[in-house]
Formats: C-alpha cells, structure tokens, sequence
C-alpha cells in the first residue's frame, strides 16, 4: 500500500484519480512552498475526500453560507491543504495564488483552518478532538431544527454532519465524550470518516495506541463501517450505508496510506508533519503520473469535473429556497419563526422581559437569580438552548415546564450533557456555528479547566456562546480546594475576545445576560455564586445595575471620595458594608463595581476616567480568587484583597472570615493604602 | 433492589454485614453532622469496599507510606466519607472526633480525599476522572520500578493499584485517554471497582448515558468482570480473578444501589449530594438494623475484626522488610540506588552535571536545550522518568539511547503517552505520589489547557513534577492562533504553588531544570521556545544564569539606569537589543530577566528591591503574551509590549514584526514611558 500508482482494480475510474491526485498536488505543493506543514494526511486522505465532496456533499460553493447545506469539518486541522485543496477545485472564493500563500501573513489559507478566514470552512480546528465534538453540536442542532421546524413535505432543515478525523483525534478524551453523547442522542447524520493510518507524529501508532477502536464505538452505540481508504468504490458503498442508517451515528474506518504516493516517505511519520522536500516531491508527482512543473499544475479537466460542485449546489440551493417559499405560504409563523431565528435578530423589546429584582438583603445566589432570567428569556428567545453537564439543578440552567432532549424525542428543550464538560464546550461552539441558535452550557466554574480549549477556540472563532459557570468561589464552602476556583475567574480574562461577566447580585445578573445575548462576535462566560448575595437596594444611593453593561460603573459615589473600593460578584455587597465602615471613620469611599473587564476596556478612555479618576490613586480592589491581574486598576500603591491561595473545605463563612474577606478587612486595607 | 435489607442469599456474613453496616452508619453520620455531602456512594459501596479492604489490599494502617503498600484511589472523591470511615475503621490516625468534624475548618476530613491532609489518602480527588488517571500512573510507577529493581526471589516491588470510580469519572473524557493508555501499557495490576449504580447528580444516568462500558473497555484490552456489588462473595471473586490476571487490567463492574439502605432515597439521585436528612438517617438506621443513637456509633466486634488490618499490615511489611534486608546483601548496588530513590535525595554534585552552554548569537530553541539538559541529567538522577503526548521529537523530550516503554517490555526510560495530555497529567501526578520518581511529561504550551486540570491538582497536592511545555508563543509561527499559547504563561502563573519557569536562554533552562528537580513539594512547568534564541554571552557585563534559580535578576545593569526593561523567554535577548537601542540614544537602561515569578516573590524584600528599585519607576516589560499581570511589576505607569490578542499564521519574524516585538519596539515604548 506504499506506492501511490492508482490501481484500477480498486475502482477509481481515470477522471476520479486524476482529480485526487490534483487534490494531493496542490497540498504537498502548498506545504513545500510554505516549508511548513502537514503533507501526509492530503496525500492519505485525497481519495476518500474527493468521493465525499463530490458525491455525497450537498454544498453550494457560491453560497457557504445556505443554512441546509451539509456541514463537512476538517478534525484533523493540520491536514488544512486538503481542505483548501478541496474548496479552490470545487469554486469557491479560493484562489490559486491563495494556495500559494499557505501559512503566509494574513492569507486566506492559515496553517490550520479557521472559520473566519477562509469560505467555506465551517470550524476552526487545529487542537485535536475539538472538530469531532464541534459536529456533534452541528449535528444536533441540526437535528433539535429539524424537530422544531419540518413539517410533512417540508423537510427544511435535512443536511447531514460529515468530519474527517484522525488517529490523534481519537486518542484526546474529548472524543469519547463526544462520541458518547452523539451515540446516546443517536445523531444519526453525523457521519465521521476516519483516516486510519498507523501513524502518529511520534513514529507508528502501536507506539501509544492499541485499541479496538471499531468495538469502542460500537460500544457508544454507533454503527461502524470499514473502506480501504483509497478504494473509491469502498468508501462511496460506506458512505451510502453511513447516510442510509436511519439511528444511528456512523464511524467509517478507513485504513489508509499516509503520504500515499511518496516513494520514501509513505507509510512513515515522515510524511506527517514536514514538507517531503522539493526532491521528493518530484518523486510523488513522477509516481503519481503527474507532471513535475509548474507546482500548483491543475489539469483543465479536473477544473471542469470539480466545478460541477457548482451547478449542483445551485439547483439544489434553488429547489430549497422554492421549497422555503411554499413553506412560508403554508406555514406562515413557523417560517417567520425560522427567519427570525436564522437572522439571530433579538425580538423587538425583549429586554423588557428581563426579570427587575427587588432589593433583598437575604436575597438568593446570583445563579438562583441566572435561572429565573433564563426562564424569562426563553420565553421570548426561542433560540436559546442549552444545558448542564450533569450540574442543571445546581446551575439552575433547567428550562421549566420543558421536555427532555432524548435519543428518540427532540422535541425538549432540555439537554443532558453528561458529565462531559469538554465535549459540552465544543459542542456548544458546533450549535453556535451552525446557526439558528444561541447556545447556553453549564458547569460549576472550577471545571471551566476541563472545557478550556473549547472555550479557547470559540473566542477564536468568534462564537456567540454563553457559559453559566456557578459555585464561582470558596464561597462555595465545603465542597473544599478541589472544587474552589480561586484562579478561574482571572485566567478566563486572560483569553482574547471572552467576556468574562462576573455579576454582584441579581439586577447585574439580569444585564450580563443582556449583554452576552447582544453580543454577536464571540462568547461570554456569566460566572455565579452559590452562596446567597444580597438584592442591593438601589433605590438609597446606588447607581442601577444597567451600569453593570459598560463593564463597570461607580455604583456607589461619595462626596470627596479618598479611596476606591473596587470589586465583583459575591464581593461587591461586602465593599459596599466596607464603605458604611469608612464612612463611619470619616473616610469618604468610592464604590466601583466592574463586573465585566473586557466590556470596561472597550469604553472610551472619558467613561473610563470617570469611573476610576486618575487622582484617585487609592485603590482597593476585593475578589475572592488571585489578586494577580488586579494590580492593573489598583496600580502598585493599592492593595487587593484576594485569595492567594487554594482554599478550603469548611462552612463558607468561615472561610471568608479566616481569609480576611469581609467588610472590616477591606476597610482596613483601605486605611492602610491611605496611610491612616 | 432498593431496599437495604441485608440479604444471606448473597453470601455476606453476620459480622462482614455488621461492619459494611458500621461504615454506612458512620458515613451518614457525617454528612448529617456537616449537613453537606455525599451519602450515596457510601451506601452503595460499603459492602465491595469492605471486601477490597479487608480481604486483598495489602496495607499497613501505621505506615501509611510503606513503599509496598497496594495503593487506593477513591475516584469518586465525592464519597469521601467511605474512604474516612474504612481508615478509622481499620486503625489509621483518624479519629471518631476527626470523623464528627467533617467538612470543618482544618480538620483531617475534608470535603473531598486531600492526600496531603488526611493519612492514608492516597491522592487527592473530586473533580471526576483525575483519581481513575492518576492511578493509572501509579501502576506504571510500580511496574516500571518493578523491572528495574525486581529480581528472582526479590519481589521489592509487588503491588496492586485500585480504584473505585463512578460512572461520572467514567463519563470524562480523560477515563478514556487513562484506560486507553493503561491497556496499551498492558497495566495488569490495575484493579478498578466501577460503582454502577445507574444514577447521576442530574437523575437516573440514562438522561445522558447509554454506552456498553464492558465493551468499551474490552476495546481498551481490559479484562471486565461483573459482579453484584452488594454480594461480598461476588466481589470477592472478581477481585480475585482481577489480582490473578497477568496482562490485562481489569475492570469490575459492580452494580449497586445508591443510596442501599436508605428507604426513601435508595435508587434516586436524591441520595447523591445531599445529606439524607435526619429522619431518613434514623430510617436507614432502622432499616439496616443499627441503633439509631447515638451517632457515630461502632460496635466492639467491628473494631475488633477490622484493625486486624493492623496486625496482619504490620506482619507483612515487617516480612518485606526482611526481604529488603536480604535484598540489600545479596544485590547492595541495586539497594542503594533504590534508597536514594526512594529518599527523593539528589546524588552529591548532581547539578555539576549540568551542561554549560556557550555564547552563541544564532544558537538554538529552548527547547534544544532542554534536551540537552534532560539527556545529561538522567545520566546521574537515575529517578527522572517520563515522556511526551506525541511531540517527542518536538519537545525534545526524548532520552537518546534509551528504549521504549512497551505492554511487553518495561526495561526502557522513553514513555510514548499517545495524544492524551490530560491522561498524561495525571498519570505524572500518580507516579510522583507512588514516590521513588521524578515524572516529566511534554506536550505545546497551548495544550497546557488540555491537562489544565490535572496541573492543578498537582499543585494542591503539592507534587513533585516536571511538565516540559515547547512551542510556547506566537514564535512557533506558520501553526498560527490554534497553536499558538498567547495566554498559558499567565494563566499558568495564577495557579497557586505552580512555578512556571520561561528561560530566556540556554543557561536559564539549565538553572529551570535545576530549580525542578530541587523542589520537592511541587510542580514546576519548564516553557520553552521553539524558535532559536540566542545564547547570551555572560562574559561581557552580563550577570551569570544562577540568578534565575532566585527567579528574578538584575541581567545587564547601567550606570544611571533610568529605565527597568522586564523580560522572560524568547524576549530576553530583544531586551538586551532594546537596552543597546537605548544607549545609543544616551538612555541607560537596566535589563532584568523574571524567568520565574513564583521563585522571585518568595525572595526577601532587600533582594527583590534590588532588583527591581522602588525608584526605578520607569518600567518596560516584554513578553510574547497577555499583558494582563505585568503591571504587577511595571505599575500603571509602565508600559507592556505584550500580545493581547490571538495570534496569526504566517514565519514567526514577520508575527513579530507586525506586533512591535522588536527591540525597536521596546526601546519606543521606554522612551514613551520616559515621556522623552
């Protein structure tokens, strides 16, 4: 299986080889120009993809964005010139010279792909794992639309999930949680076609993996089917039993030859992660029957049978959009329900819904409050869906009133994730990407860590995603340092284009909601106490909360105010008792509450001053989790009252008292940083 | 099954039963007290834990720390009060009083098992499938070591690893990697005891589990046994058949009650985090026909026959210790190597052996140098052991020369841990707490986050390891955004008791590795460049490496500096450029190298303010990441040529250029700072 001649006793008819051979050309031409890259797995690969894209894809290479179009997802981003092999030679906006700029400064063709910069790539995807379970949240968004709008004749949501993956990608944690959660949904048109090669970057993959990986998804519950990988009459038969099987998901073992058709590299992890080198990529081309100049060479034919993509794409684009308009005549609401819910437009005064909270000094938890608000807002937002990884009475992300999602009923609104916070994380990324919905997961904040490169991956991407992460703190007691994210809140700040919503009591609650379903461009993690906050009552004095929707606001001012008290969520009722404490000693405070720091840095540097003078130099900041990072408000001369350590398991109170964490101890600080 | 009578038929004896009971009463007792906890598992558990206790594992209830104990994993942290009752139970120093104080300040009963807290624990567990993975690392520890020192008659290393784990820590993605790892491994001295009990936090487990786990894990090269969890004689004779498998670890699927006993909650996820209330206590009391006073009540008998642990613990260790004797005569070389292994001492002039590294101004990644230093290290600290998630090559973690780790042959020093970061974690965990090792494990800085969980539990736990983390900024170029870890170093940095070491040279990887292996009472994460750095050349005006063992340092000084330019890593040699811009422009400017934060904020004030003088206000830091946590060290009145956003895909010198990371763009930034 080491040489790359085409065989016609494996099935390719002429014209199909010569197009996957065009498709492995262009890769390994691209990675040799670039000196950089992945050429093995488009060589592997070419053959399989070519019968998928061209037989079984139903896309529009002029419209990337057809909401029924099939969703195909490049798990094994390093494998990117495939992909982009594949988008130039079907039509779309994908130049030749793009391809020449492989992995150049600001090209349309990055090292790994990535959603936003290139049409016709559905997911950012690089981090193994992360593309398998993004298409579980593809395919089950699909499936929850399906459910919500087709109607007899009217099959308006009816695509199918296809993502290529690799050996690498089985052998990351968040596959199994993927794969499980797909079996047990029994997402039928999620289709993964794996690339079985025997070969990982280390060397061959007996090195670090043996498993059955047929019976292993056969255990989760999906059918599994094998294909010689460069046979494509094998794969066409797999894919067509994959589409035909009415229940459940398929895996498509394909056992393939990686750097399929290099003389001296194929079959080794040689071929995985480097350039083959201009010597052997002449050899490739030379055993390929392909000719060795120019690079990027693309046969007219191959142009003419490939860019038939586009004819098609169009006529069944058209045939869905005349289905669509019979929709509309005979489904009037329903149809509007639909657009309104693709545009991602917000229904006219939906923030009118937001629950007022009246001021309570017993109050609840804010993630109490953060379910009272989710349930108002579903009410009016019929795109919000989501779950809990197995914490949904604890995250009070429960829709009340509403069904369960189960593998044979989608017509709930309530999803089980599991405890599977990672898969749950991509997945909430795969729903957000496949349109029609905002999708909302929670857990408690201290597992943020499990689902951190998928939320990592969602600012990248520029996801609208919302995360409910509750028990935001020792304020969560008992439980003790396992479970105690005392440095979760800031290292969430620290990833570009998340907001990081971190809300002081029931009325902010409400406007972090606001504000992550007004956000568009990316996600917003709302992080919430389980311990009972104080409703401030904001009728004596206090700013009102809409404050909390420019990130930060002066909540409580005071004539010649000496010291700022700055803090978030749990700890902003206790700056505010700081404050009556300082006020009782004649020191005059400022309270400031900031619960969204990156919203805070996006206002105009006049709001900004206003809300911290530049004079006003003595700061104190209060937040139960590290001080590191806080020093930016507070400066060098301010102090933080923080966390600088794991916490402990013990009746919250206790905790906070041993940690110096109540209002005598922030007023202390404070008369400390003012020399008093 | 939801009633806990205990029933002959399934072959428990009267006072096997009492003392099953015992554990129940006392478990129930506790989460009562505490009014918070898990009695669920307890319940369900007792009578398999009981077995496992008292009939196979091999301890010493007054030597926690025999070095051939059979380890126990609670996964299930969660149920932490079956753990604390089986040591009280059978004798450790763990009193009735210790038992009452449950979840209180300081007490040896935390919330969830802290091994650093309670003796007996072996790890510390909650988050779910950290304890599964960390086990896993266990048994490799003890078959690793096995092979080396073992010989005919001189089993010194001889034993078992069991866990017990949930269908939650089953449910995490990371029991994948683990158990796939562990069956590649061929770890057949895993013993794990899956509590099946059908229900999780949110309901019963089939909202959002289906999966066939016997077939998963035979898909894995498990042995999988079944027995009835509450039938001692059935979980008697898996566990036999377990300890007699020589291949395969195995899993003992136990299906239980949760909850057995309790006669309104067994069965339902009512019985799972919460306390059963004290009406359904004295119910299951009455039901399992205890008294239901006073709390906290043990018979005599129970004591009695439990803490024969005692006795027969202290027999065998004695006799182990015999066979070391004998052992020592016989084989005194071996011995002494396993002593000082076992002692964690570092043999004498050790650090003697670390290469020095010549100026070179084109030199080579940080990564090269880790490398080397890894390779000369190994020769003389026989202890260091461990590998990489498939970036061997890449991380230059591999140790020349030396074998692979195979399920056949455990004779090598080079472990392949697959694509499994997460596993990987955990596993370093498990093999620093079996002792007689110093784990190190490699994998990109950006999948940092992949293992974010298991890091932190090291750090809590307080454990010895080395996670070697290349690739780790922008500077790894054409991967682009995906790959590249703009926001890791900080992020490591807000995990308490972690030491994130960024060496701006090959010297400073010398003195990171040294610092590593001199801390015994955590971790320390070595961040490494993939780019080449130069060498710096010391003997001209430069202070020697052995500053960063302090963490921070005074590198280059000037005359009259009249600005601090900040660096670590791949930016320290741009901030020796900067300063040199600045001479030329008549602006004397200090360069200080903060390779590692941690190491530099445990110094003395003298030394940290000479270093970095409270004057010396002008501040300029430089970093290939977040800027967020430097005003730490350059106040608001400093500048940070940082990268505050993600990353691009293109040659790592034009990412540079584009972002201002020159040493023109440093010497600007301090003019600016200068108001010059």
């Amino acid at each position: 299986m080491t040489d790359g001649i085409p065989r016609p006793e494996i099935g390719n008819g002429e014209l199909d080889q010569l197009c996957a051979n065009a498709i492995r050309a262009l890769a390994i031409d691209g990675v040799q120009q670039a000196n950089s890259g992945h050429p093995g797995l488009p060589l592997g690969m070419a053959d399989a993809a070519y019968v998928l894209w061209t037989r079984f894809l139903k896309h529009n290479p002029e419209d990337p964005h057809w909401p029924d179009r099939d969703r195909f997802v490049l798990s094994a981003g390093h494998g990117s010139m495939l992909l982009y092999a594949l988008l130039h030679l079907t039509g779309y906006d994908l130049s030749l010279d793009d391809l020449r700029r492989f992995r150049q400064w600001e090209s349309k063709t990055p090292g790994h792909p990535e959603s936003f910069m290139t049409p016709g790539v559905e997911t950012t995807t690089g981090p193994l794992g992360q593309g398998l379970a993004t298409s579980v949240g593809m395919a089950l968004a699909e499936r929850w639309l399906a459910t919500q709008f087709n109607r007899p004749g009217f099959n308006i949501v009816d695509h199918h999930t296809y993502v290529l993956c690799s050996d690498g990608d089985l052998m990351e944690g968040i596959s199994h949680e993927a794969a499980s959660l797909a079996g047990h949904l029994a997402l039928d048109k999620l289709i993964c076609l794996y690339d079985a090669n025997q070969i990982s970057l280390d060397g061959p993959l007996d090195l670090s993996f043996s498993e059955d990986v047929a019976r292993r998804f056969e255990a989760y519950g999906w059918q599994v089917l094998r294909a010689n990988g460069h046979s494509m009459t094998e794969v066409a038969h797999a894919l067509a039993e994959a589409s035909d099987e009415p229940e459940r998901p398929s895996l498509i073992i394909a056992r393939t030859t990686i750097g399929y058709g290099s003389p001296n590299k194929a079959g080794s992890a040689k071929a995985h992660g480097e350039p083959l080198g201009v010597d052997e990529v002449r050899l490739t081309k030379e055993r390929l029957g392909w000719p060795t100049e120019p690079a990027f060479f693309v046969p007219g034919e191959v142009y003419e049978h490939m860019q038939l993509a586009v004819e098609v794409g169009n006529t069944r684009q058209r045939e869905w959009e005349m289905m669509l308009e019979r929709y509309k005549a005979g489904h009037p609401e329903l149809a509007a329900l639909w657009e309104q819910m693709q545009s991602k437009a917000l229904p006219a005064d939906w923030a009118a819904t937001l629950p007022p909270f009246v001021a309570d000094p017993k109050a609840k938890g804010t993630r109490v409050a953060s379910g009272e608000v989710l349930n108002a807002l579903v009410k009016v937002v019929p795109s919000i869906f989501g779950g809990s990884a197995d914490l949904a009475g604890s995250n009070n992300t429960l829709i009340k009133g509403a069904a369960t999602i189960t593998g044979e009923d989608f017509g709930g609104r309530n999803l089980y994730f599991g405890v599977r916070e990672h898969a749950m994380g991509a997945a909430l990324s795969g729903m957000a990407l496949h349109g029609g919905l905002i999708p909302y997961g929670g857990t408690f904040l201290v597992f943020s860590d499990y689902m951190r490169p998928a939320i990592r991956l969602a600012a990248l991407t520029r996801l609208q995603v919302v995360y409910v992460f509750t028990h935001d703190s020792i304020g969560l007691g008992e439980d003790g340092p396992t479970h105690q994210p005392v440095e979760h809140v800031m290292a969430l700040r620290l990833i570009p284009n998340l907001h990081v919503f971190r809300p002081g009591d029931a009325n902010e609650v409400a406007m972090a909601w606001r504000s992550a379903l007004e956000r568009r461009d990316g996600p917003t993690a709302i992080v919430l106490s389980r311990q009972n906050v104080p409703t401030l009552d904001r009728s004596n004095g206090l700013a009102p909360a809409e404050g909390a929707l420019r990130g930060g606001y002066v909540l409580r001012d005071a004539e010649g105010a000496r010291v700022a008290l700055l803090a978030t969520g749990s700890e902003l009722s206790l700056a505010v008792a700081a404050a009556d404490l300082l006020a009782d000693r004649g020191v005059p405070a400022r309270v400031v509450s900031l619960p969204c720091w990156e919203v805070f840095e996006a206002q105009d540097q006049a709001y900004r001053e206003g809300v911290l003078p530049p004079a006003l130099t003595a700061r104190v900041a209060v937040e139960a989790g590290r001080s590191l990072g806080w020093e930016r408000y507070v400066g060098q001369g301010g102090a933080v009252v923080g966390v600088d350590r794991f916490g402990f398991s013990a009746p919250y109170q206790e905790i906070y008292r041993h940690l110096g964490l109540t209002p005598e101890g922030v007023a202390e600080a404070a008369l400390r940083v003012l020399g008093v």
